[in-house]
């Protein structure tokens, strides 16, 4: 019998078993979606009543793209890409600060931040692997307005831009979103990631994302590149079918992107979710964005698909286990994409 | 509007929002369970052709209980306890190893160690909750029993039982169960809380969990106690409804538990479980003994009801969302096992 693989992560103190005895196909990942029942969506055109006024609006009048940020009631009926306040927010900001009453011994702040919710289409059922390069675009620069706005706030430590998609996902609506939460410390993993890689830049004078990016190229778990972006499924991948996406070029966060590299992402997201989509039957996943506007960080997204259940071992422990292999992963979304690609060719 | 609290680990560098503005009652965490289809099943008497070999078997023959261990083939009927090897193990010892191929540029050890299953009854439906003290305590026994000869092998750094209670859990077979892992490496989680009560010990002269218990036992958070256990909702709880189970007595792992302890602790998994069980009709949880047999630790076992998703925001920044916060779910909880105890004494 042949012996399964520890792989310790590039950068995180963070192991992972990959356990590929048991031969498992794409396939085998498909799981019966539950069924919804149908309500009245508060993302949907028509329903803005329903939310709060938006914090950023982008809409179309008279065929010229109108960016609103500043309108008193941010309440607009026929826009593209709608930001709002969170109804539920984990992390809120008032003027009238109540702290909490019970510190005691332990270590408490008062959870100081925003937490907003991009509503990225008006369509209902927009999936990043079929919405247009246009939408998608528009997706984009809201990300870059409201990361830009909330990083530039005093007591905003990390602005962390993640995406749930699908109810086993967490995704409690199923209207196409993305959420943003600032919060007033920066967090665990996006902490280890910097110090990692500020430590690898003064002993090497190198980053260490681009030279992980150059030794994935080459290697088998390549998927995808254009000419501003690369993909790849993760040396420990802690998911089965995780994929990674890069910039090429060395930046910061999402602010260094030119025109031409933010299309090449809104390419890079259609092609590589669309295959994802295709493969597994549109499976539930989670994305997050790991970027840091100071210091020496190269930003990119992690997107990790739904199919398996941390369960005892993975939490108390930290230790993972991932019965399909990146190598093999890589393959498949690989064979998926480029028949993608041939459709949006035809 | 209050603002939420973000909460730090007692020893882990984990940050968690108890986010408790959208209030919730217990009733809102019950879901409908997934019917699971009928089958045959391998862990029930009569079916052990099924498995492997018993690493080790408990039964009564003549009214007396025993312990084997050693027999050729560990197939017997009329087995109490039962602990076989996983048949689809993570981690596997072999005399003829086989490295994997590839290694390449970033970090990988082959996944030696032991994957094994202890089939705590031979009754299916058996739940913590409602075994009898006799039963549990053999459970218990077995732990240790295996705990001490995992443990003892030159190539194992780290012994992990946990258990996964519910398919939402990640349990794939529902006959109780509870798996042990044997690991050639620290994990994370046990190497973060062992060095950081190791600092503390040089600092202060006193055991860091011996200190939290203190505490704990005085606080809101506070849910039951015997002689020999002590039960509460931690500080940073990152799932609603968690609780931690501490032995009083300062002990670095299972193997120093004396008669009268390992019976303490059967009624306080009896007592906790069921009161769990009834508060929130059964529902799915993991939970993970955290203990090291060297050096300065202080072992004990972490509840986590499954009634919460990790989405996007937890797995990219290891923060974490509370929508229930500790202090209520300790009041509930206390509640709940009031009832069972009163039930127990009728």
């Amino acid at each position: 019998m042949r012996l399964n693989e520890l792989r310790k992560d590039y950068i995180l103190d963070r192991w992972v078993v990959i356990a590929t005895q048991r031969k498992r196909r794409p396939t085998d990942f498909i799981r019966v979606k539950r069924k919804e029942k149908p309500s009245i969506c508060p993302f949907c055109p028509g329903n803005e009543d329903m939310t709060p006024p938006a914090t950023l609006v982008y809409l179309k009048r008279d065929g010229e793209l109108i960016k609103d940020h500043d309108h008193d009631d941010l309440r607009h009926a026929g826009w593209l890409v709608r930001c709002i306040p969170n109804l539920y927010p984990a992390f809120t900001h008032n003027t009238r600060e109540e702290r909490s009453e019970e510190t005691g011994d332990f270590k408490s702040l008062p959870a100081i931040g925003h937490h907003e919710v991009v509503i990225e289409s008006p369509n209902h059922d927009e999936h990043p692997g079929v919405a247009e390069i246009s939408q998608q675009s528009l997706v984009l620069e809201a990300y870059q307005d409201r990361f830009r706005a909330l990083s530039s706030k005093e007591y905003v430590k990390y602005v962390s831009i993640f995406r749930n998609h699908g109810s086993e996902a967490g995704a409690s609506l199923s209207h196409a979103h993305t959420q943003i939460i600032a919060t007033p410390m920066l967090p665990r993993i996006v902490k280890e990631e910097l110090e990692k890689s500020e430590d690898y830049l003064h002993k090497t004078g190198r980053c260490i994302f681009c030279d992980i990016i150059e030794k994935e190229r080459e290697s088998r778990r390549f998927i995808w590149e254009n000419k501003g972006f690369i993909v790849f499924a993760p040396w420990a991948s802690i998911h089965p079918f995780e994929f990674w996406i890069f910039p090429k070029r060395h930046e910061a966060s999402i602010l260094e992107m030119n025109a031409e590299e933010l299309r090449d992402l809104a390419v890079t997201i259609k092609v590589c979710f669309g295959g994802l989509r295709n493969l597994l039957d549109d499976p539930p996943y989670n994305l997050g964005f790991h970027m840091i506007p100071e210091g020496s960080f190269h930003w990119h997204i992690e997107v990790y698909p739904r199919l398996s259940i941390w369960a005892g071992f993975e939490k108390s422990t930290g230790v993972f286990i991932n019965v399909f292999s990146p190598e093999e992963a890589s393959l498949r979304l690989r064979e998926a994409i480029d028949k993608e690609e041939s459709y949006l060719e035809e």
